[in-house]
């Protein structure tokens, strides 16, 4: 049976309604009482499994699920053995670098070399300043990033920036942006390979579900 | 100013409790609509920040804050430059193995060489595999771990336990204890050498606390 790996949080409405144009209905996940993380669709011809965004490709990568849908963002971060199947052009956001807005740096080559960024994305923030040939130093943190130039830990930070809110509430600006996300469709290598589950068929009838949506 | 950095999540309520009793009251941050995440305490002694367990040691050790508090857990994990202090009392949980009910093994020396197993906690897991000379692979997951042994994407998992109810719900079963954990009190390493804002003046009114609680 064809096994869809989803992911936890912003992009799971979208996903679960695209799934829906194609005839496969996980909305019971979006319950508020589901406590459930692996379910079959009513029809029986497939299951899902909920897991953090960032799970999703380990359990495509390994064939515990087929398919899974998970931002660009994440895919460059951890960098997975999957196969990048399609856009599917919902959950826009961008990795920017930002700044204190009260702060004399207006890009990333103004920081200070040996500076701090603070980032969940150690692996993107790292590659951009080394690019940008600008040796700073990464603070790995876990979660509210703003907070790094807000107590004085680090001069920016590399973080996800959607609508802005974030920032302009905790008085940053950003600066750069180091590439654009939306969420993707991603195959486990081999089972795209065979043809397994019928892949190619579930992954024709997406493709055309968002070709209709465009 | 004396900076604390808090854990959110488990530990938080018993960390502010603490607090409270040598005079510092940060419990605003407990309060249903809370969007702070730095707050300075109604006599205007100390701030606090509020940040995700695994941030805590970050900010301690980058001595944006001197005292944090944070599961020993982590602090095995990540391995921070900070100092050990005390040991809180609560927040008692452990680090175990765990495998399927249905599955033939009854301890980690019994899982199958080149197994699997998932783990949020992949430095942890893969130390003790090694000292048990068992080689396995570490799945990292960041949620949901239990999702591993029931999809069969791993024989095993490694991951906190404290009531044990997750693991039956999920049918699997403890079989190895890696180590037990409680909340901790860690320091600045130069904040502390240099008594900054009179730490050690705190650190002897938290232990003192500690043992009247006993």
């Amino acid at each position: 049976m064809l096994t869809v790996a989803l992911p936890k949080g912003a992009l799971l409405k979208d996903t679960i309604r695209l799934l829906q144009t194609v005839g496969l209905d996980f909305s019971a996940f979006l319950e508020s009482d589901n406590r459930q993380l692996q379910i079959s669709d009513p029809s029986n011809t497939a299951q899902a499994l909920l897991v953090r965004a960032q799970d999703v490709p380990v359990y495509v990568e390994y064939g515990q699920a087929q398919l899974g849908v998970v931002g660009y963002d994440v895919l460059r971060e951890k960098q997975p053995k999957v196969a990048h199947i399609a856009d599917l052009k919902f959950g826009y956001c961008r990795l920017s670098v930002a700044v204190k807005q009260s702060s004399p740096y207006r890009s990333a080559l103004e920081l200070p070399p040996h500076g701090r960024v603070a980032s969940k994305f150690i692996k993107c923030a790292a590659e951009y300043f080394e690019a940008l040939d600008l040796p700073v130093e990464i603070v790995p943190l876990s979660g509210s990033v703003e907070l790094g130039p807000i107590t004085g830990m680090s001069e920016a930070i590399v973080d996800l920036v959607s609508s802005g809110r974030t920032l302009k509430e905790n008085g940053l600006i950003e600066t750069d942006v180091l590439f654009e996300s939306t969420a993707r469709l991603i195959a486990n290598p081999l089972s795209y390979r065979l043809n397994s589950d019928d892949l190619h068929g579930w992954l024709d009838k997406v493709r055309s579900a968002i070709l209709a949506k465009v």
